[in-house]
């Protein structure tokens, strides 16, 4: 059991640390370790030692320094005390000794930097090829190997730091360059700082007042993202919710206002039977959407696609004059750009004139594909967007690498969401207010309070410029064409579809010994059925790698590696199939 | 201008630091270091001079370290470079010198420290009553301020610490004293360390494989909630939903499911005309959810309450009788425990016999008032909430102060989301798995990524104990009391509703001496309705205080001061009163 920064405060025993009772050793210390930590040394120092260099501080010094460094040798007093020579021992402590408590400054500097110290420690290993990807246990393992039920009593700063270890012990190590498992893969650094800077602002994006540079950022930031669709100037509207369902779900919302505004009011008893159409390999996020939106999965078409997964045209039309003589209200077709599964993009040029020819709300889903439009070898796959879509999907929390959450709806019509959502709250949108209320941006939203998570996209953004974001697509572009090559001829592999991806999306069979050259009937289809899930549990007991696996219509289960991850390499994807065959030859 | 931990790697010209071509020197540096700043330290030493005390690490060393050492003293070989005596700045350096760039982890241990320390001292300023709570500027100015636009080059990385430094400038300091403007404030020390170990761990709630902790987490914290409202055993379901407008949806959307399940595949179109019914009183997310669910918000009653905020149970019975007659469905209940702006508890025992005779679903929107059920001695505020309530909204990031975004929404009949929701995309929860996938919760969310939310929670609740939250809301409430008591008979107060509060909410008039003793005619409501505004204003620009104001019904604008910031004491609420009057009594 690890001892969690038991040291911070603990001077005088080891070998070759100074005294702390000669000052002037302990300045000499606070000197060099300035050069080593920056800022937050100056502060410690000044608050162990009364001095120390404070030209990087302003206005947060106590009067009087001195008398809290003299309390930080000992702060225990009236508690149960293990104190030695002034030692500060976590053991003693709890959350109420922590800011705000009076006197709790230096106790909370340290405990937050020894947090920090066990997150710096985890993320050095999440890009350490020797380091497992996870150590996997099972729910009833996990529960009782370690205590974590809540109780009335508090827990000490010690028990805390240990739980943070555990925590971070049995979690997936979701930025390991061998972690392939979701669409969104990887922890950018750049990324990880801005989310640490959003948890410290702690703030809601409802209105200006409370949140002016991160609303401010939003509205550049979405701007920008429309200019990249290629809409006119990057006019129009938009707002980043939680995950590409919810942004999914805005779409059918606005794109059914736009068409029926009553249904606000009157709900949909009042307006025809809507039809929505969408691709039968498009998210499921549709038809949820359909749902809980009063339109019933019924209505949501499944148009057929071709054997990339591509929507087929002609179906679409054809289902959408079949919706119109039944009578119903074709309000919505939802293309994808960049499918969960093949990685397929719709063809949207010949989707949007279907659109336009009978006057369809066109939606894009480009949650997976939608970043290959900050590369210009690869947005050519979302021709079409810049001239019809009307709302788009894009998180860049998938192909971008910005740390979840972070989705954006944007939508081509500017004004639409707010007549769609707002509700006139004026008991939180006060009209009345001393700054341009433009900037408010809590009633187009469905939410009330909102998290911030533009930050992150924000300052990535400026950290790698446009052609960062598009070199690192280019590279996990590249290195799916890589394993495509790799593995298209290679004995014991069977593509599920011919041909390039057109995303980063591999989807193979591996067909071990035992099956190959067998006849392709049934009992073949059930046993290769069972060969990637039995490979994927393998792969996590190991912990070794994670990749995903799927069945998809009358395809029985097969790998989908798809390659988002900043530190993949060429040596990973060999790395996979290696282990895939390790694991899976005497299935 | 402030210049951002340039001084990192500057080794040899200022006073007091020592040669860095001396290792000996150098080596003794870093044993002092590590007394101050912990495991870091060691990680750094030993990048830096290839030694140092290992004993904290564990497989994450390279093979040299001091190779990436003697690197680390400058790499910006090849690159536009002014290194003197090996110095190593930011200026040079981008994102993509960071993780996973290969000899990237002391830049990028660098780079996090100097973030943090950032982060450190804003924090610290959040506590310090001497600061502002905002430094405010007019949209416009602030974009002229600062360029804040995305461009296709990257900066550098010191430009993304001043652009740090410059969003927190501009920051509104949630956790200051005498911030009140929201029902969420403070900023939470043990929160802010689960924040930001939550973003360091970067996943997704949907499975148990890629989020095991966090899953068995949000377990066992909702089953806790399930206790402390009192339903037997703590049985039922539940989910963390991104904020109380979502969670309010989800009631209305899992009431609907239960009494008419055909509505998931036929839509509204299929079931008769449902209606719902709210107090007047109640947070506008119930209208916003029946817009977006197709309902409409027509279909929403809103039922009269009397001069405390509080539902008038025989206006509800009586709109739920006429609903009846007009051929109509009452479907839900939503009985506010903890309005927005007065505070008001709906008697939950009367409507849930109400909602008993006539077979109704009651939701309790606690998303205010659901922290008071860990206190003691103000939870039988929420008197019936255990056995008559189907669904509950209880927001922890409201007063029980964890960072946003933190909201349950605790559902009484266990397997219903799931039923409502699931879509059985078999692509992305597969059902042949190796482990139980009971713990799987994607499938009945409307999300489908869904960002981690329990963690702050469940460790603040570690940290503080159900004793520790009980400590905080009563203190809350002794102030909001301590408020009620000084304004009450106070010359230039008048409270909008009589009597003590019973949650935080304290609503009152604040009477320039120029209004009083005049006539209560249009003209004197006409001035009187200025006076919040203006005095709002005054307080942003002087940046010393905030509060929330608003009109309601027939009043007014009016100040609601709330009080859920654990830093809060009676000499920021002795503060308020005085900057209201200074800055109010010239109108």
């Amino acid at each position: 059991m690890a001892t969690p920064g038991a040291g911070f405060w603990s001077f005088g025993t080891e070998e070759g640390s100074g005294d702390p009772d000669n000052p002037g050793t302990a300045k000499a210390w606070c000197q060099a370790a300035q050069k080593f930590t920056g800022g937050i040394s100056t502060k410690l120092c000044a608050l162990l030692y009364g001095d120390g260099d404070k030209t990087t501080e302003t206005g947060a010094t106590k009067a009087d320094p001195g008398s809290a460094a003299r309390k930080g040798a000992c702060t225990c007093s009236g508690k149960p005390c293990a104190c030695q020579k002034g030692e500060l021992s976590y053991a003693f402590l709890h959350a109420s000794d922590l800011l705000p408590a009076s006197e709790g400054e230096a106790i909370t500097l340290a405990f937050l930097q020894d947090v920090v110290d066990i997150l710096l420690q985890y993320m050095v290993k999440n890009f350490d090829r020797s380091t497992k990807v996870i150590d996997f246990h099972y729910p009833n393992e996990l529960l009782q190997e370690y205590n974590w039920e809540l109780a009335d009593q508090p827990q000490t700063l010690e028990e805390i730091l240990l739980t943070c270890r555990t925590t971070l012990k049995y979690a997936i190590k979701t930025g390991h360059p061998r972690y392939f498992n979701q669409l969104s893969t990887g922890l950018d650094m750049v990324g990880l700082a801005a989310d640490w800077l959003t948890s410290t602002a702690n703030t809601n994006m409802f209105t200006y007042e409370i949140a002016p540079v991160f609303v401010l950022l939003e509205y550049v930031t979405l701007r920008k993202m429309r200019e990249i669709i290629g809409w006119p100037g990057g006019a129009g509207d938009g707002i980043f919710s939680p995950g590409g369902a919810i942004s999914n779900m805005y779409a059918m919302l606005i794109a059914r206002f736009k068409m029926f505004p009553e249904v606000k009011e009157k709900g949909m008893a009042a307006i025809p039977r809507l039809v929505a159409f969408t691709s039968e390999h498009s998210h499921f996020s549709v038809k949820k959407g359909a749902a809980a939106l009063g339109i019933g999965t019924d209505s949501v078409v499944l148009i057929r696609c071709d054997e990339r997964g591509k929507m087929i045209p002609s179906d679409l039309e054809r289902r959408i004059v079949e919706a119109k003589q039944k009578g119903f209200v074709p309000f919505l077709v939802s293309a994808t750009a960049g499918t969960t599964v093949y990685g397929a993009f719709d063809p949207l040029i010949t989707i949007a004139d279907i659109c336009k020819k009978y006057k369809i709300w066109m939606h894009v889903d480009g949650a997976w594909g939608g970043g290959l439009l900050m590369s210009r070898k690869h947005k050519w796959k979302l021709n079409g967007i810049e001239r019809y879509a009307n709302s788009v999907t894009w998180n860049p929390h998938k192909m971008m690498g910005v740390p979840l959450q972070c989705s954006a709806l944007l939508v081509r019509e500017e004004g639409l969401m707010q007549s769609c959502n707002q509700m006139h709250a004026s008991y939180l949108f006060q009209q009345d207010k001393h700054y341009d209320l433009s900037y408010d941006t809590g009633d187009k939203a469905l939410q009330c309070g909102r998290h911030v998570d533009v930050f992150k996209l924000w300052l990535m953004w400026r950290a790698k410029g446009t052609i960062g974001f598009e070199a690192h697509i280019d590279k996990c572009l590249d290195l799916a064409e890589y394993l495509y090559n790799k593995i298209k001829n290679r004995e014991g592999y069977e593509m599920v579809f011919d041909g390039k991806p057109q995303h980063t999306n591999v989807c193979f069979w591996y067909v071990p010994p035992s099956l190959r050259n067998t006849e392709d009937n049934e009992e073949r289809m059930n046993r290769l059925s069972k060969v990637a899930p039995v490979i994927k549990a393998r792969m996590m007991e190991y912990g070794t790698t994670m990749v995903s696996y799927q069945p998809l219509g009358d395809k029985v289960n097969f790998f989908r590696m798809v390659i988002s991850n900043p530190a993949a390499a060429h040596q990973d994807i060999d790395f996979l199939i290696e282990e895939i065959e390790r694991l899976g030859q005497d299935l």
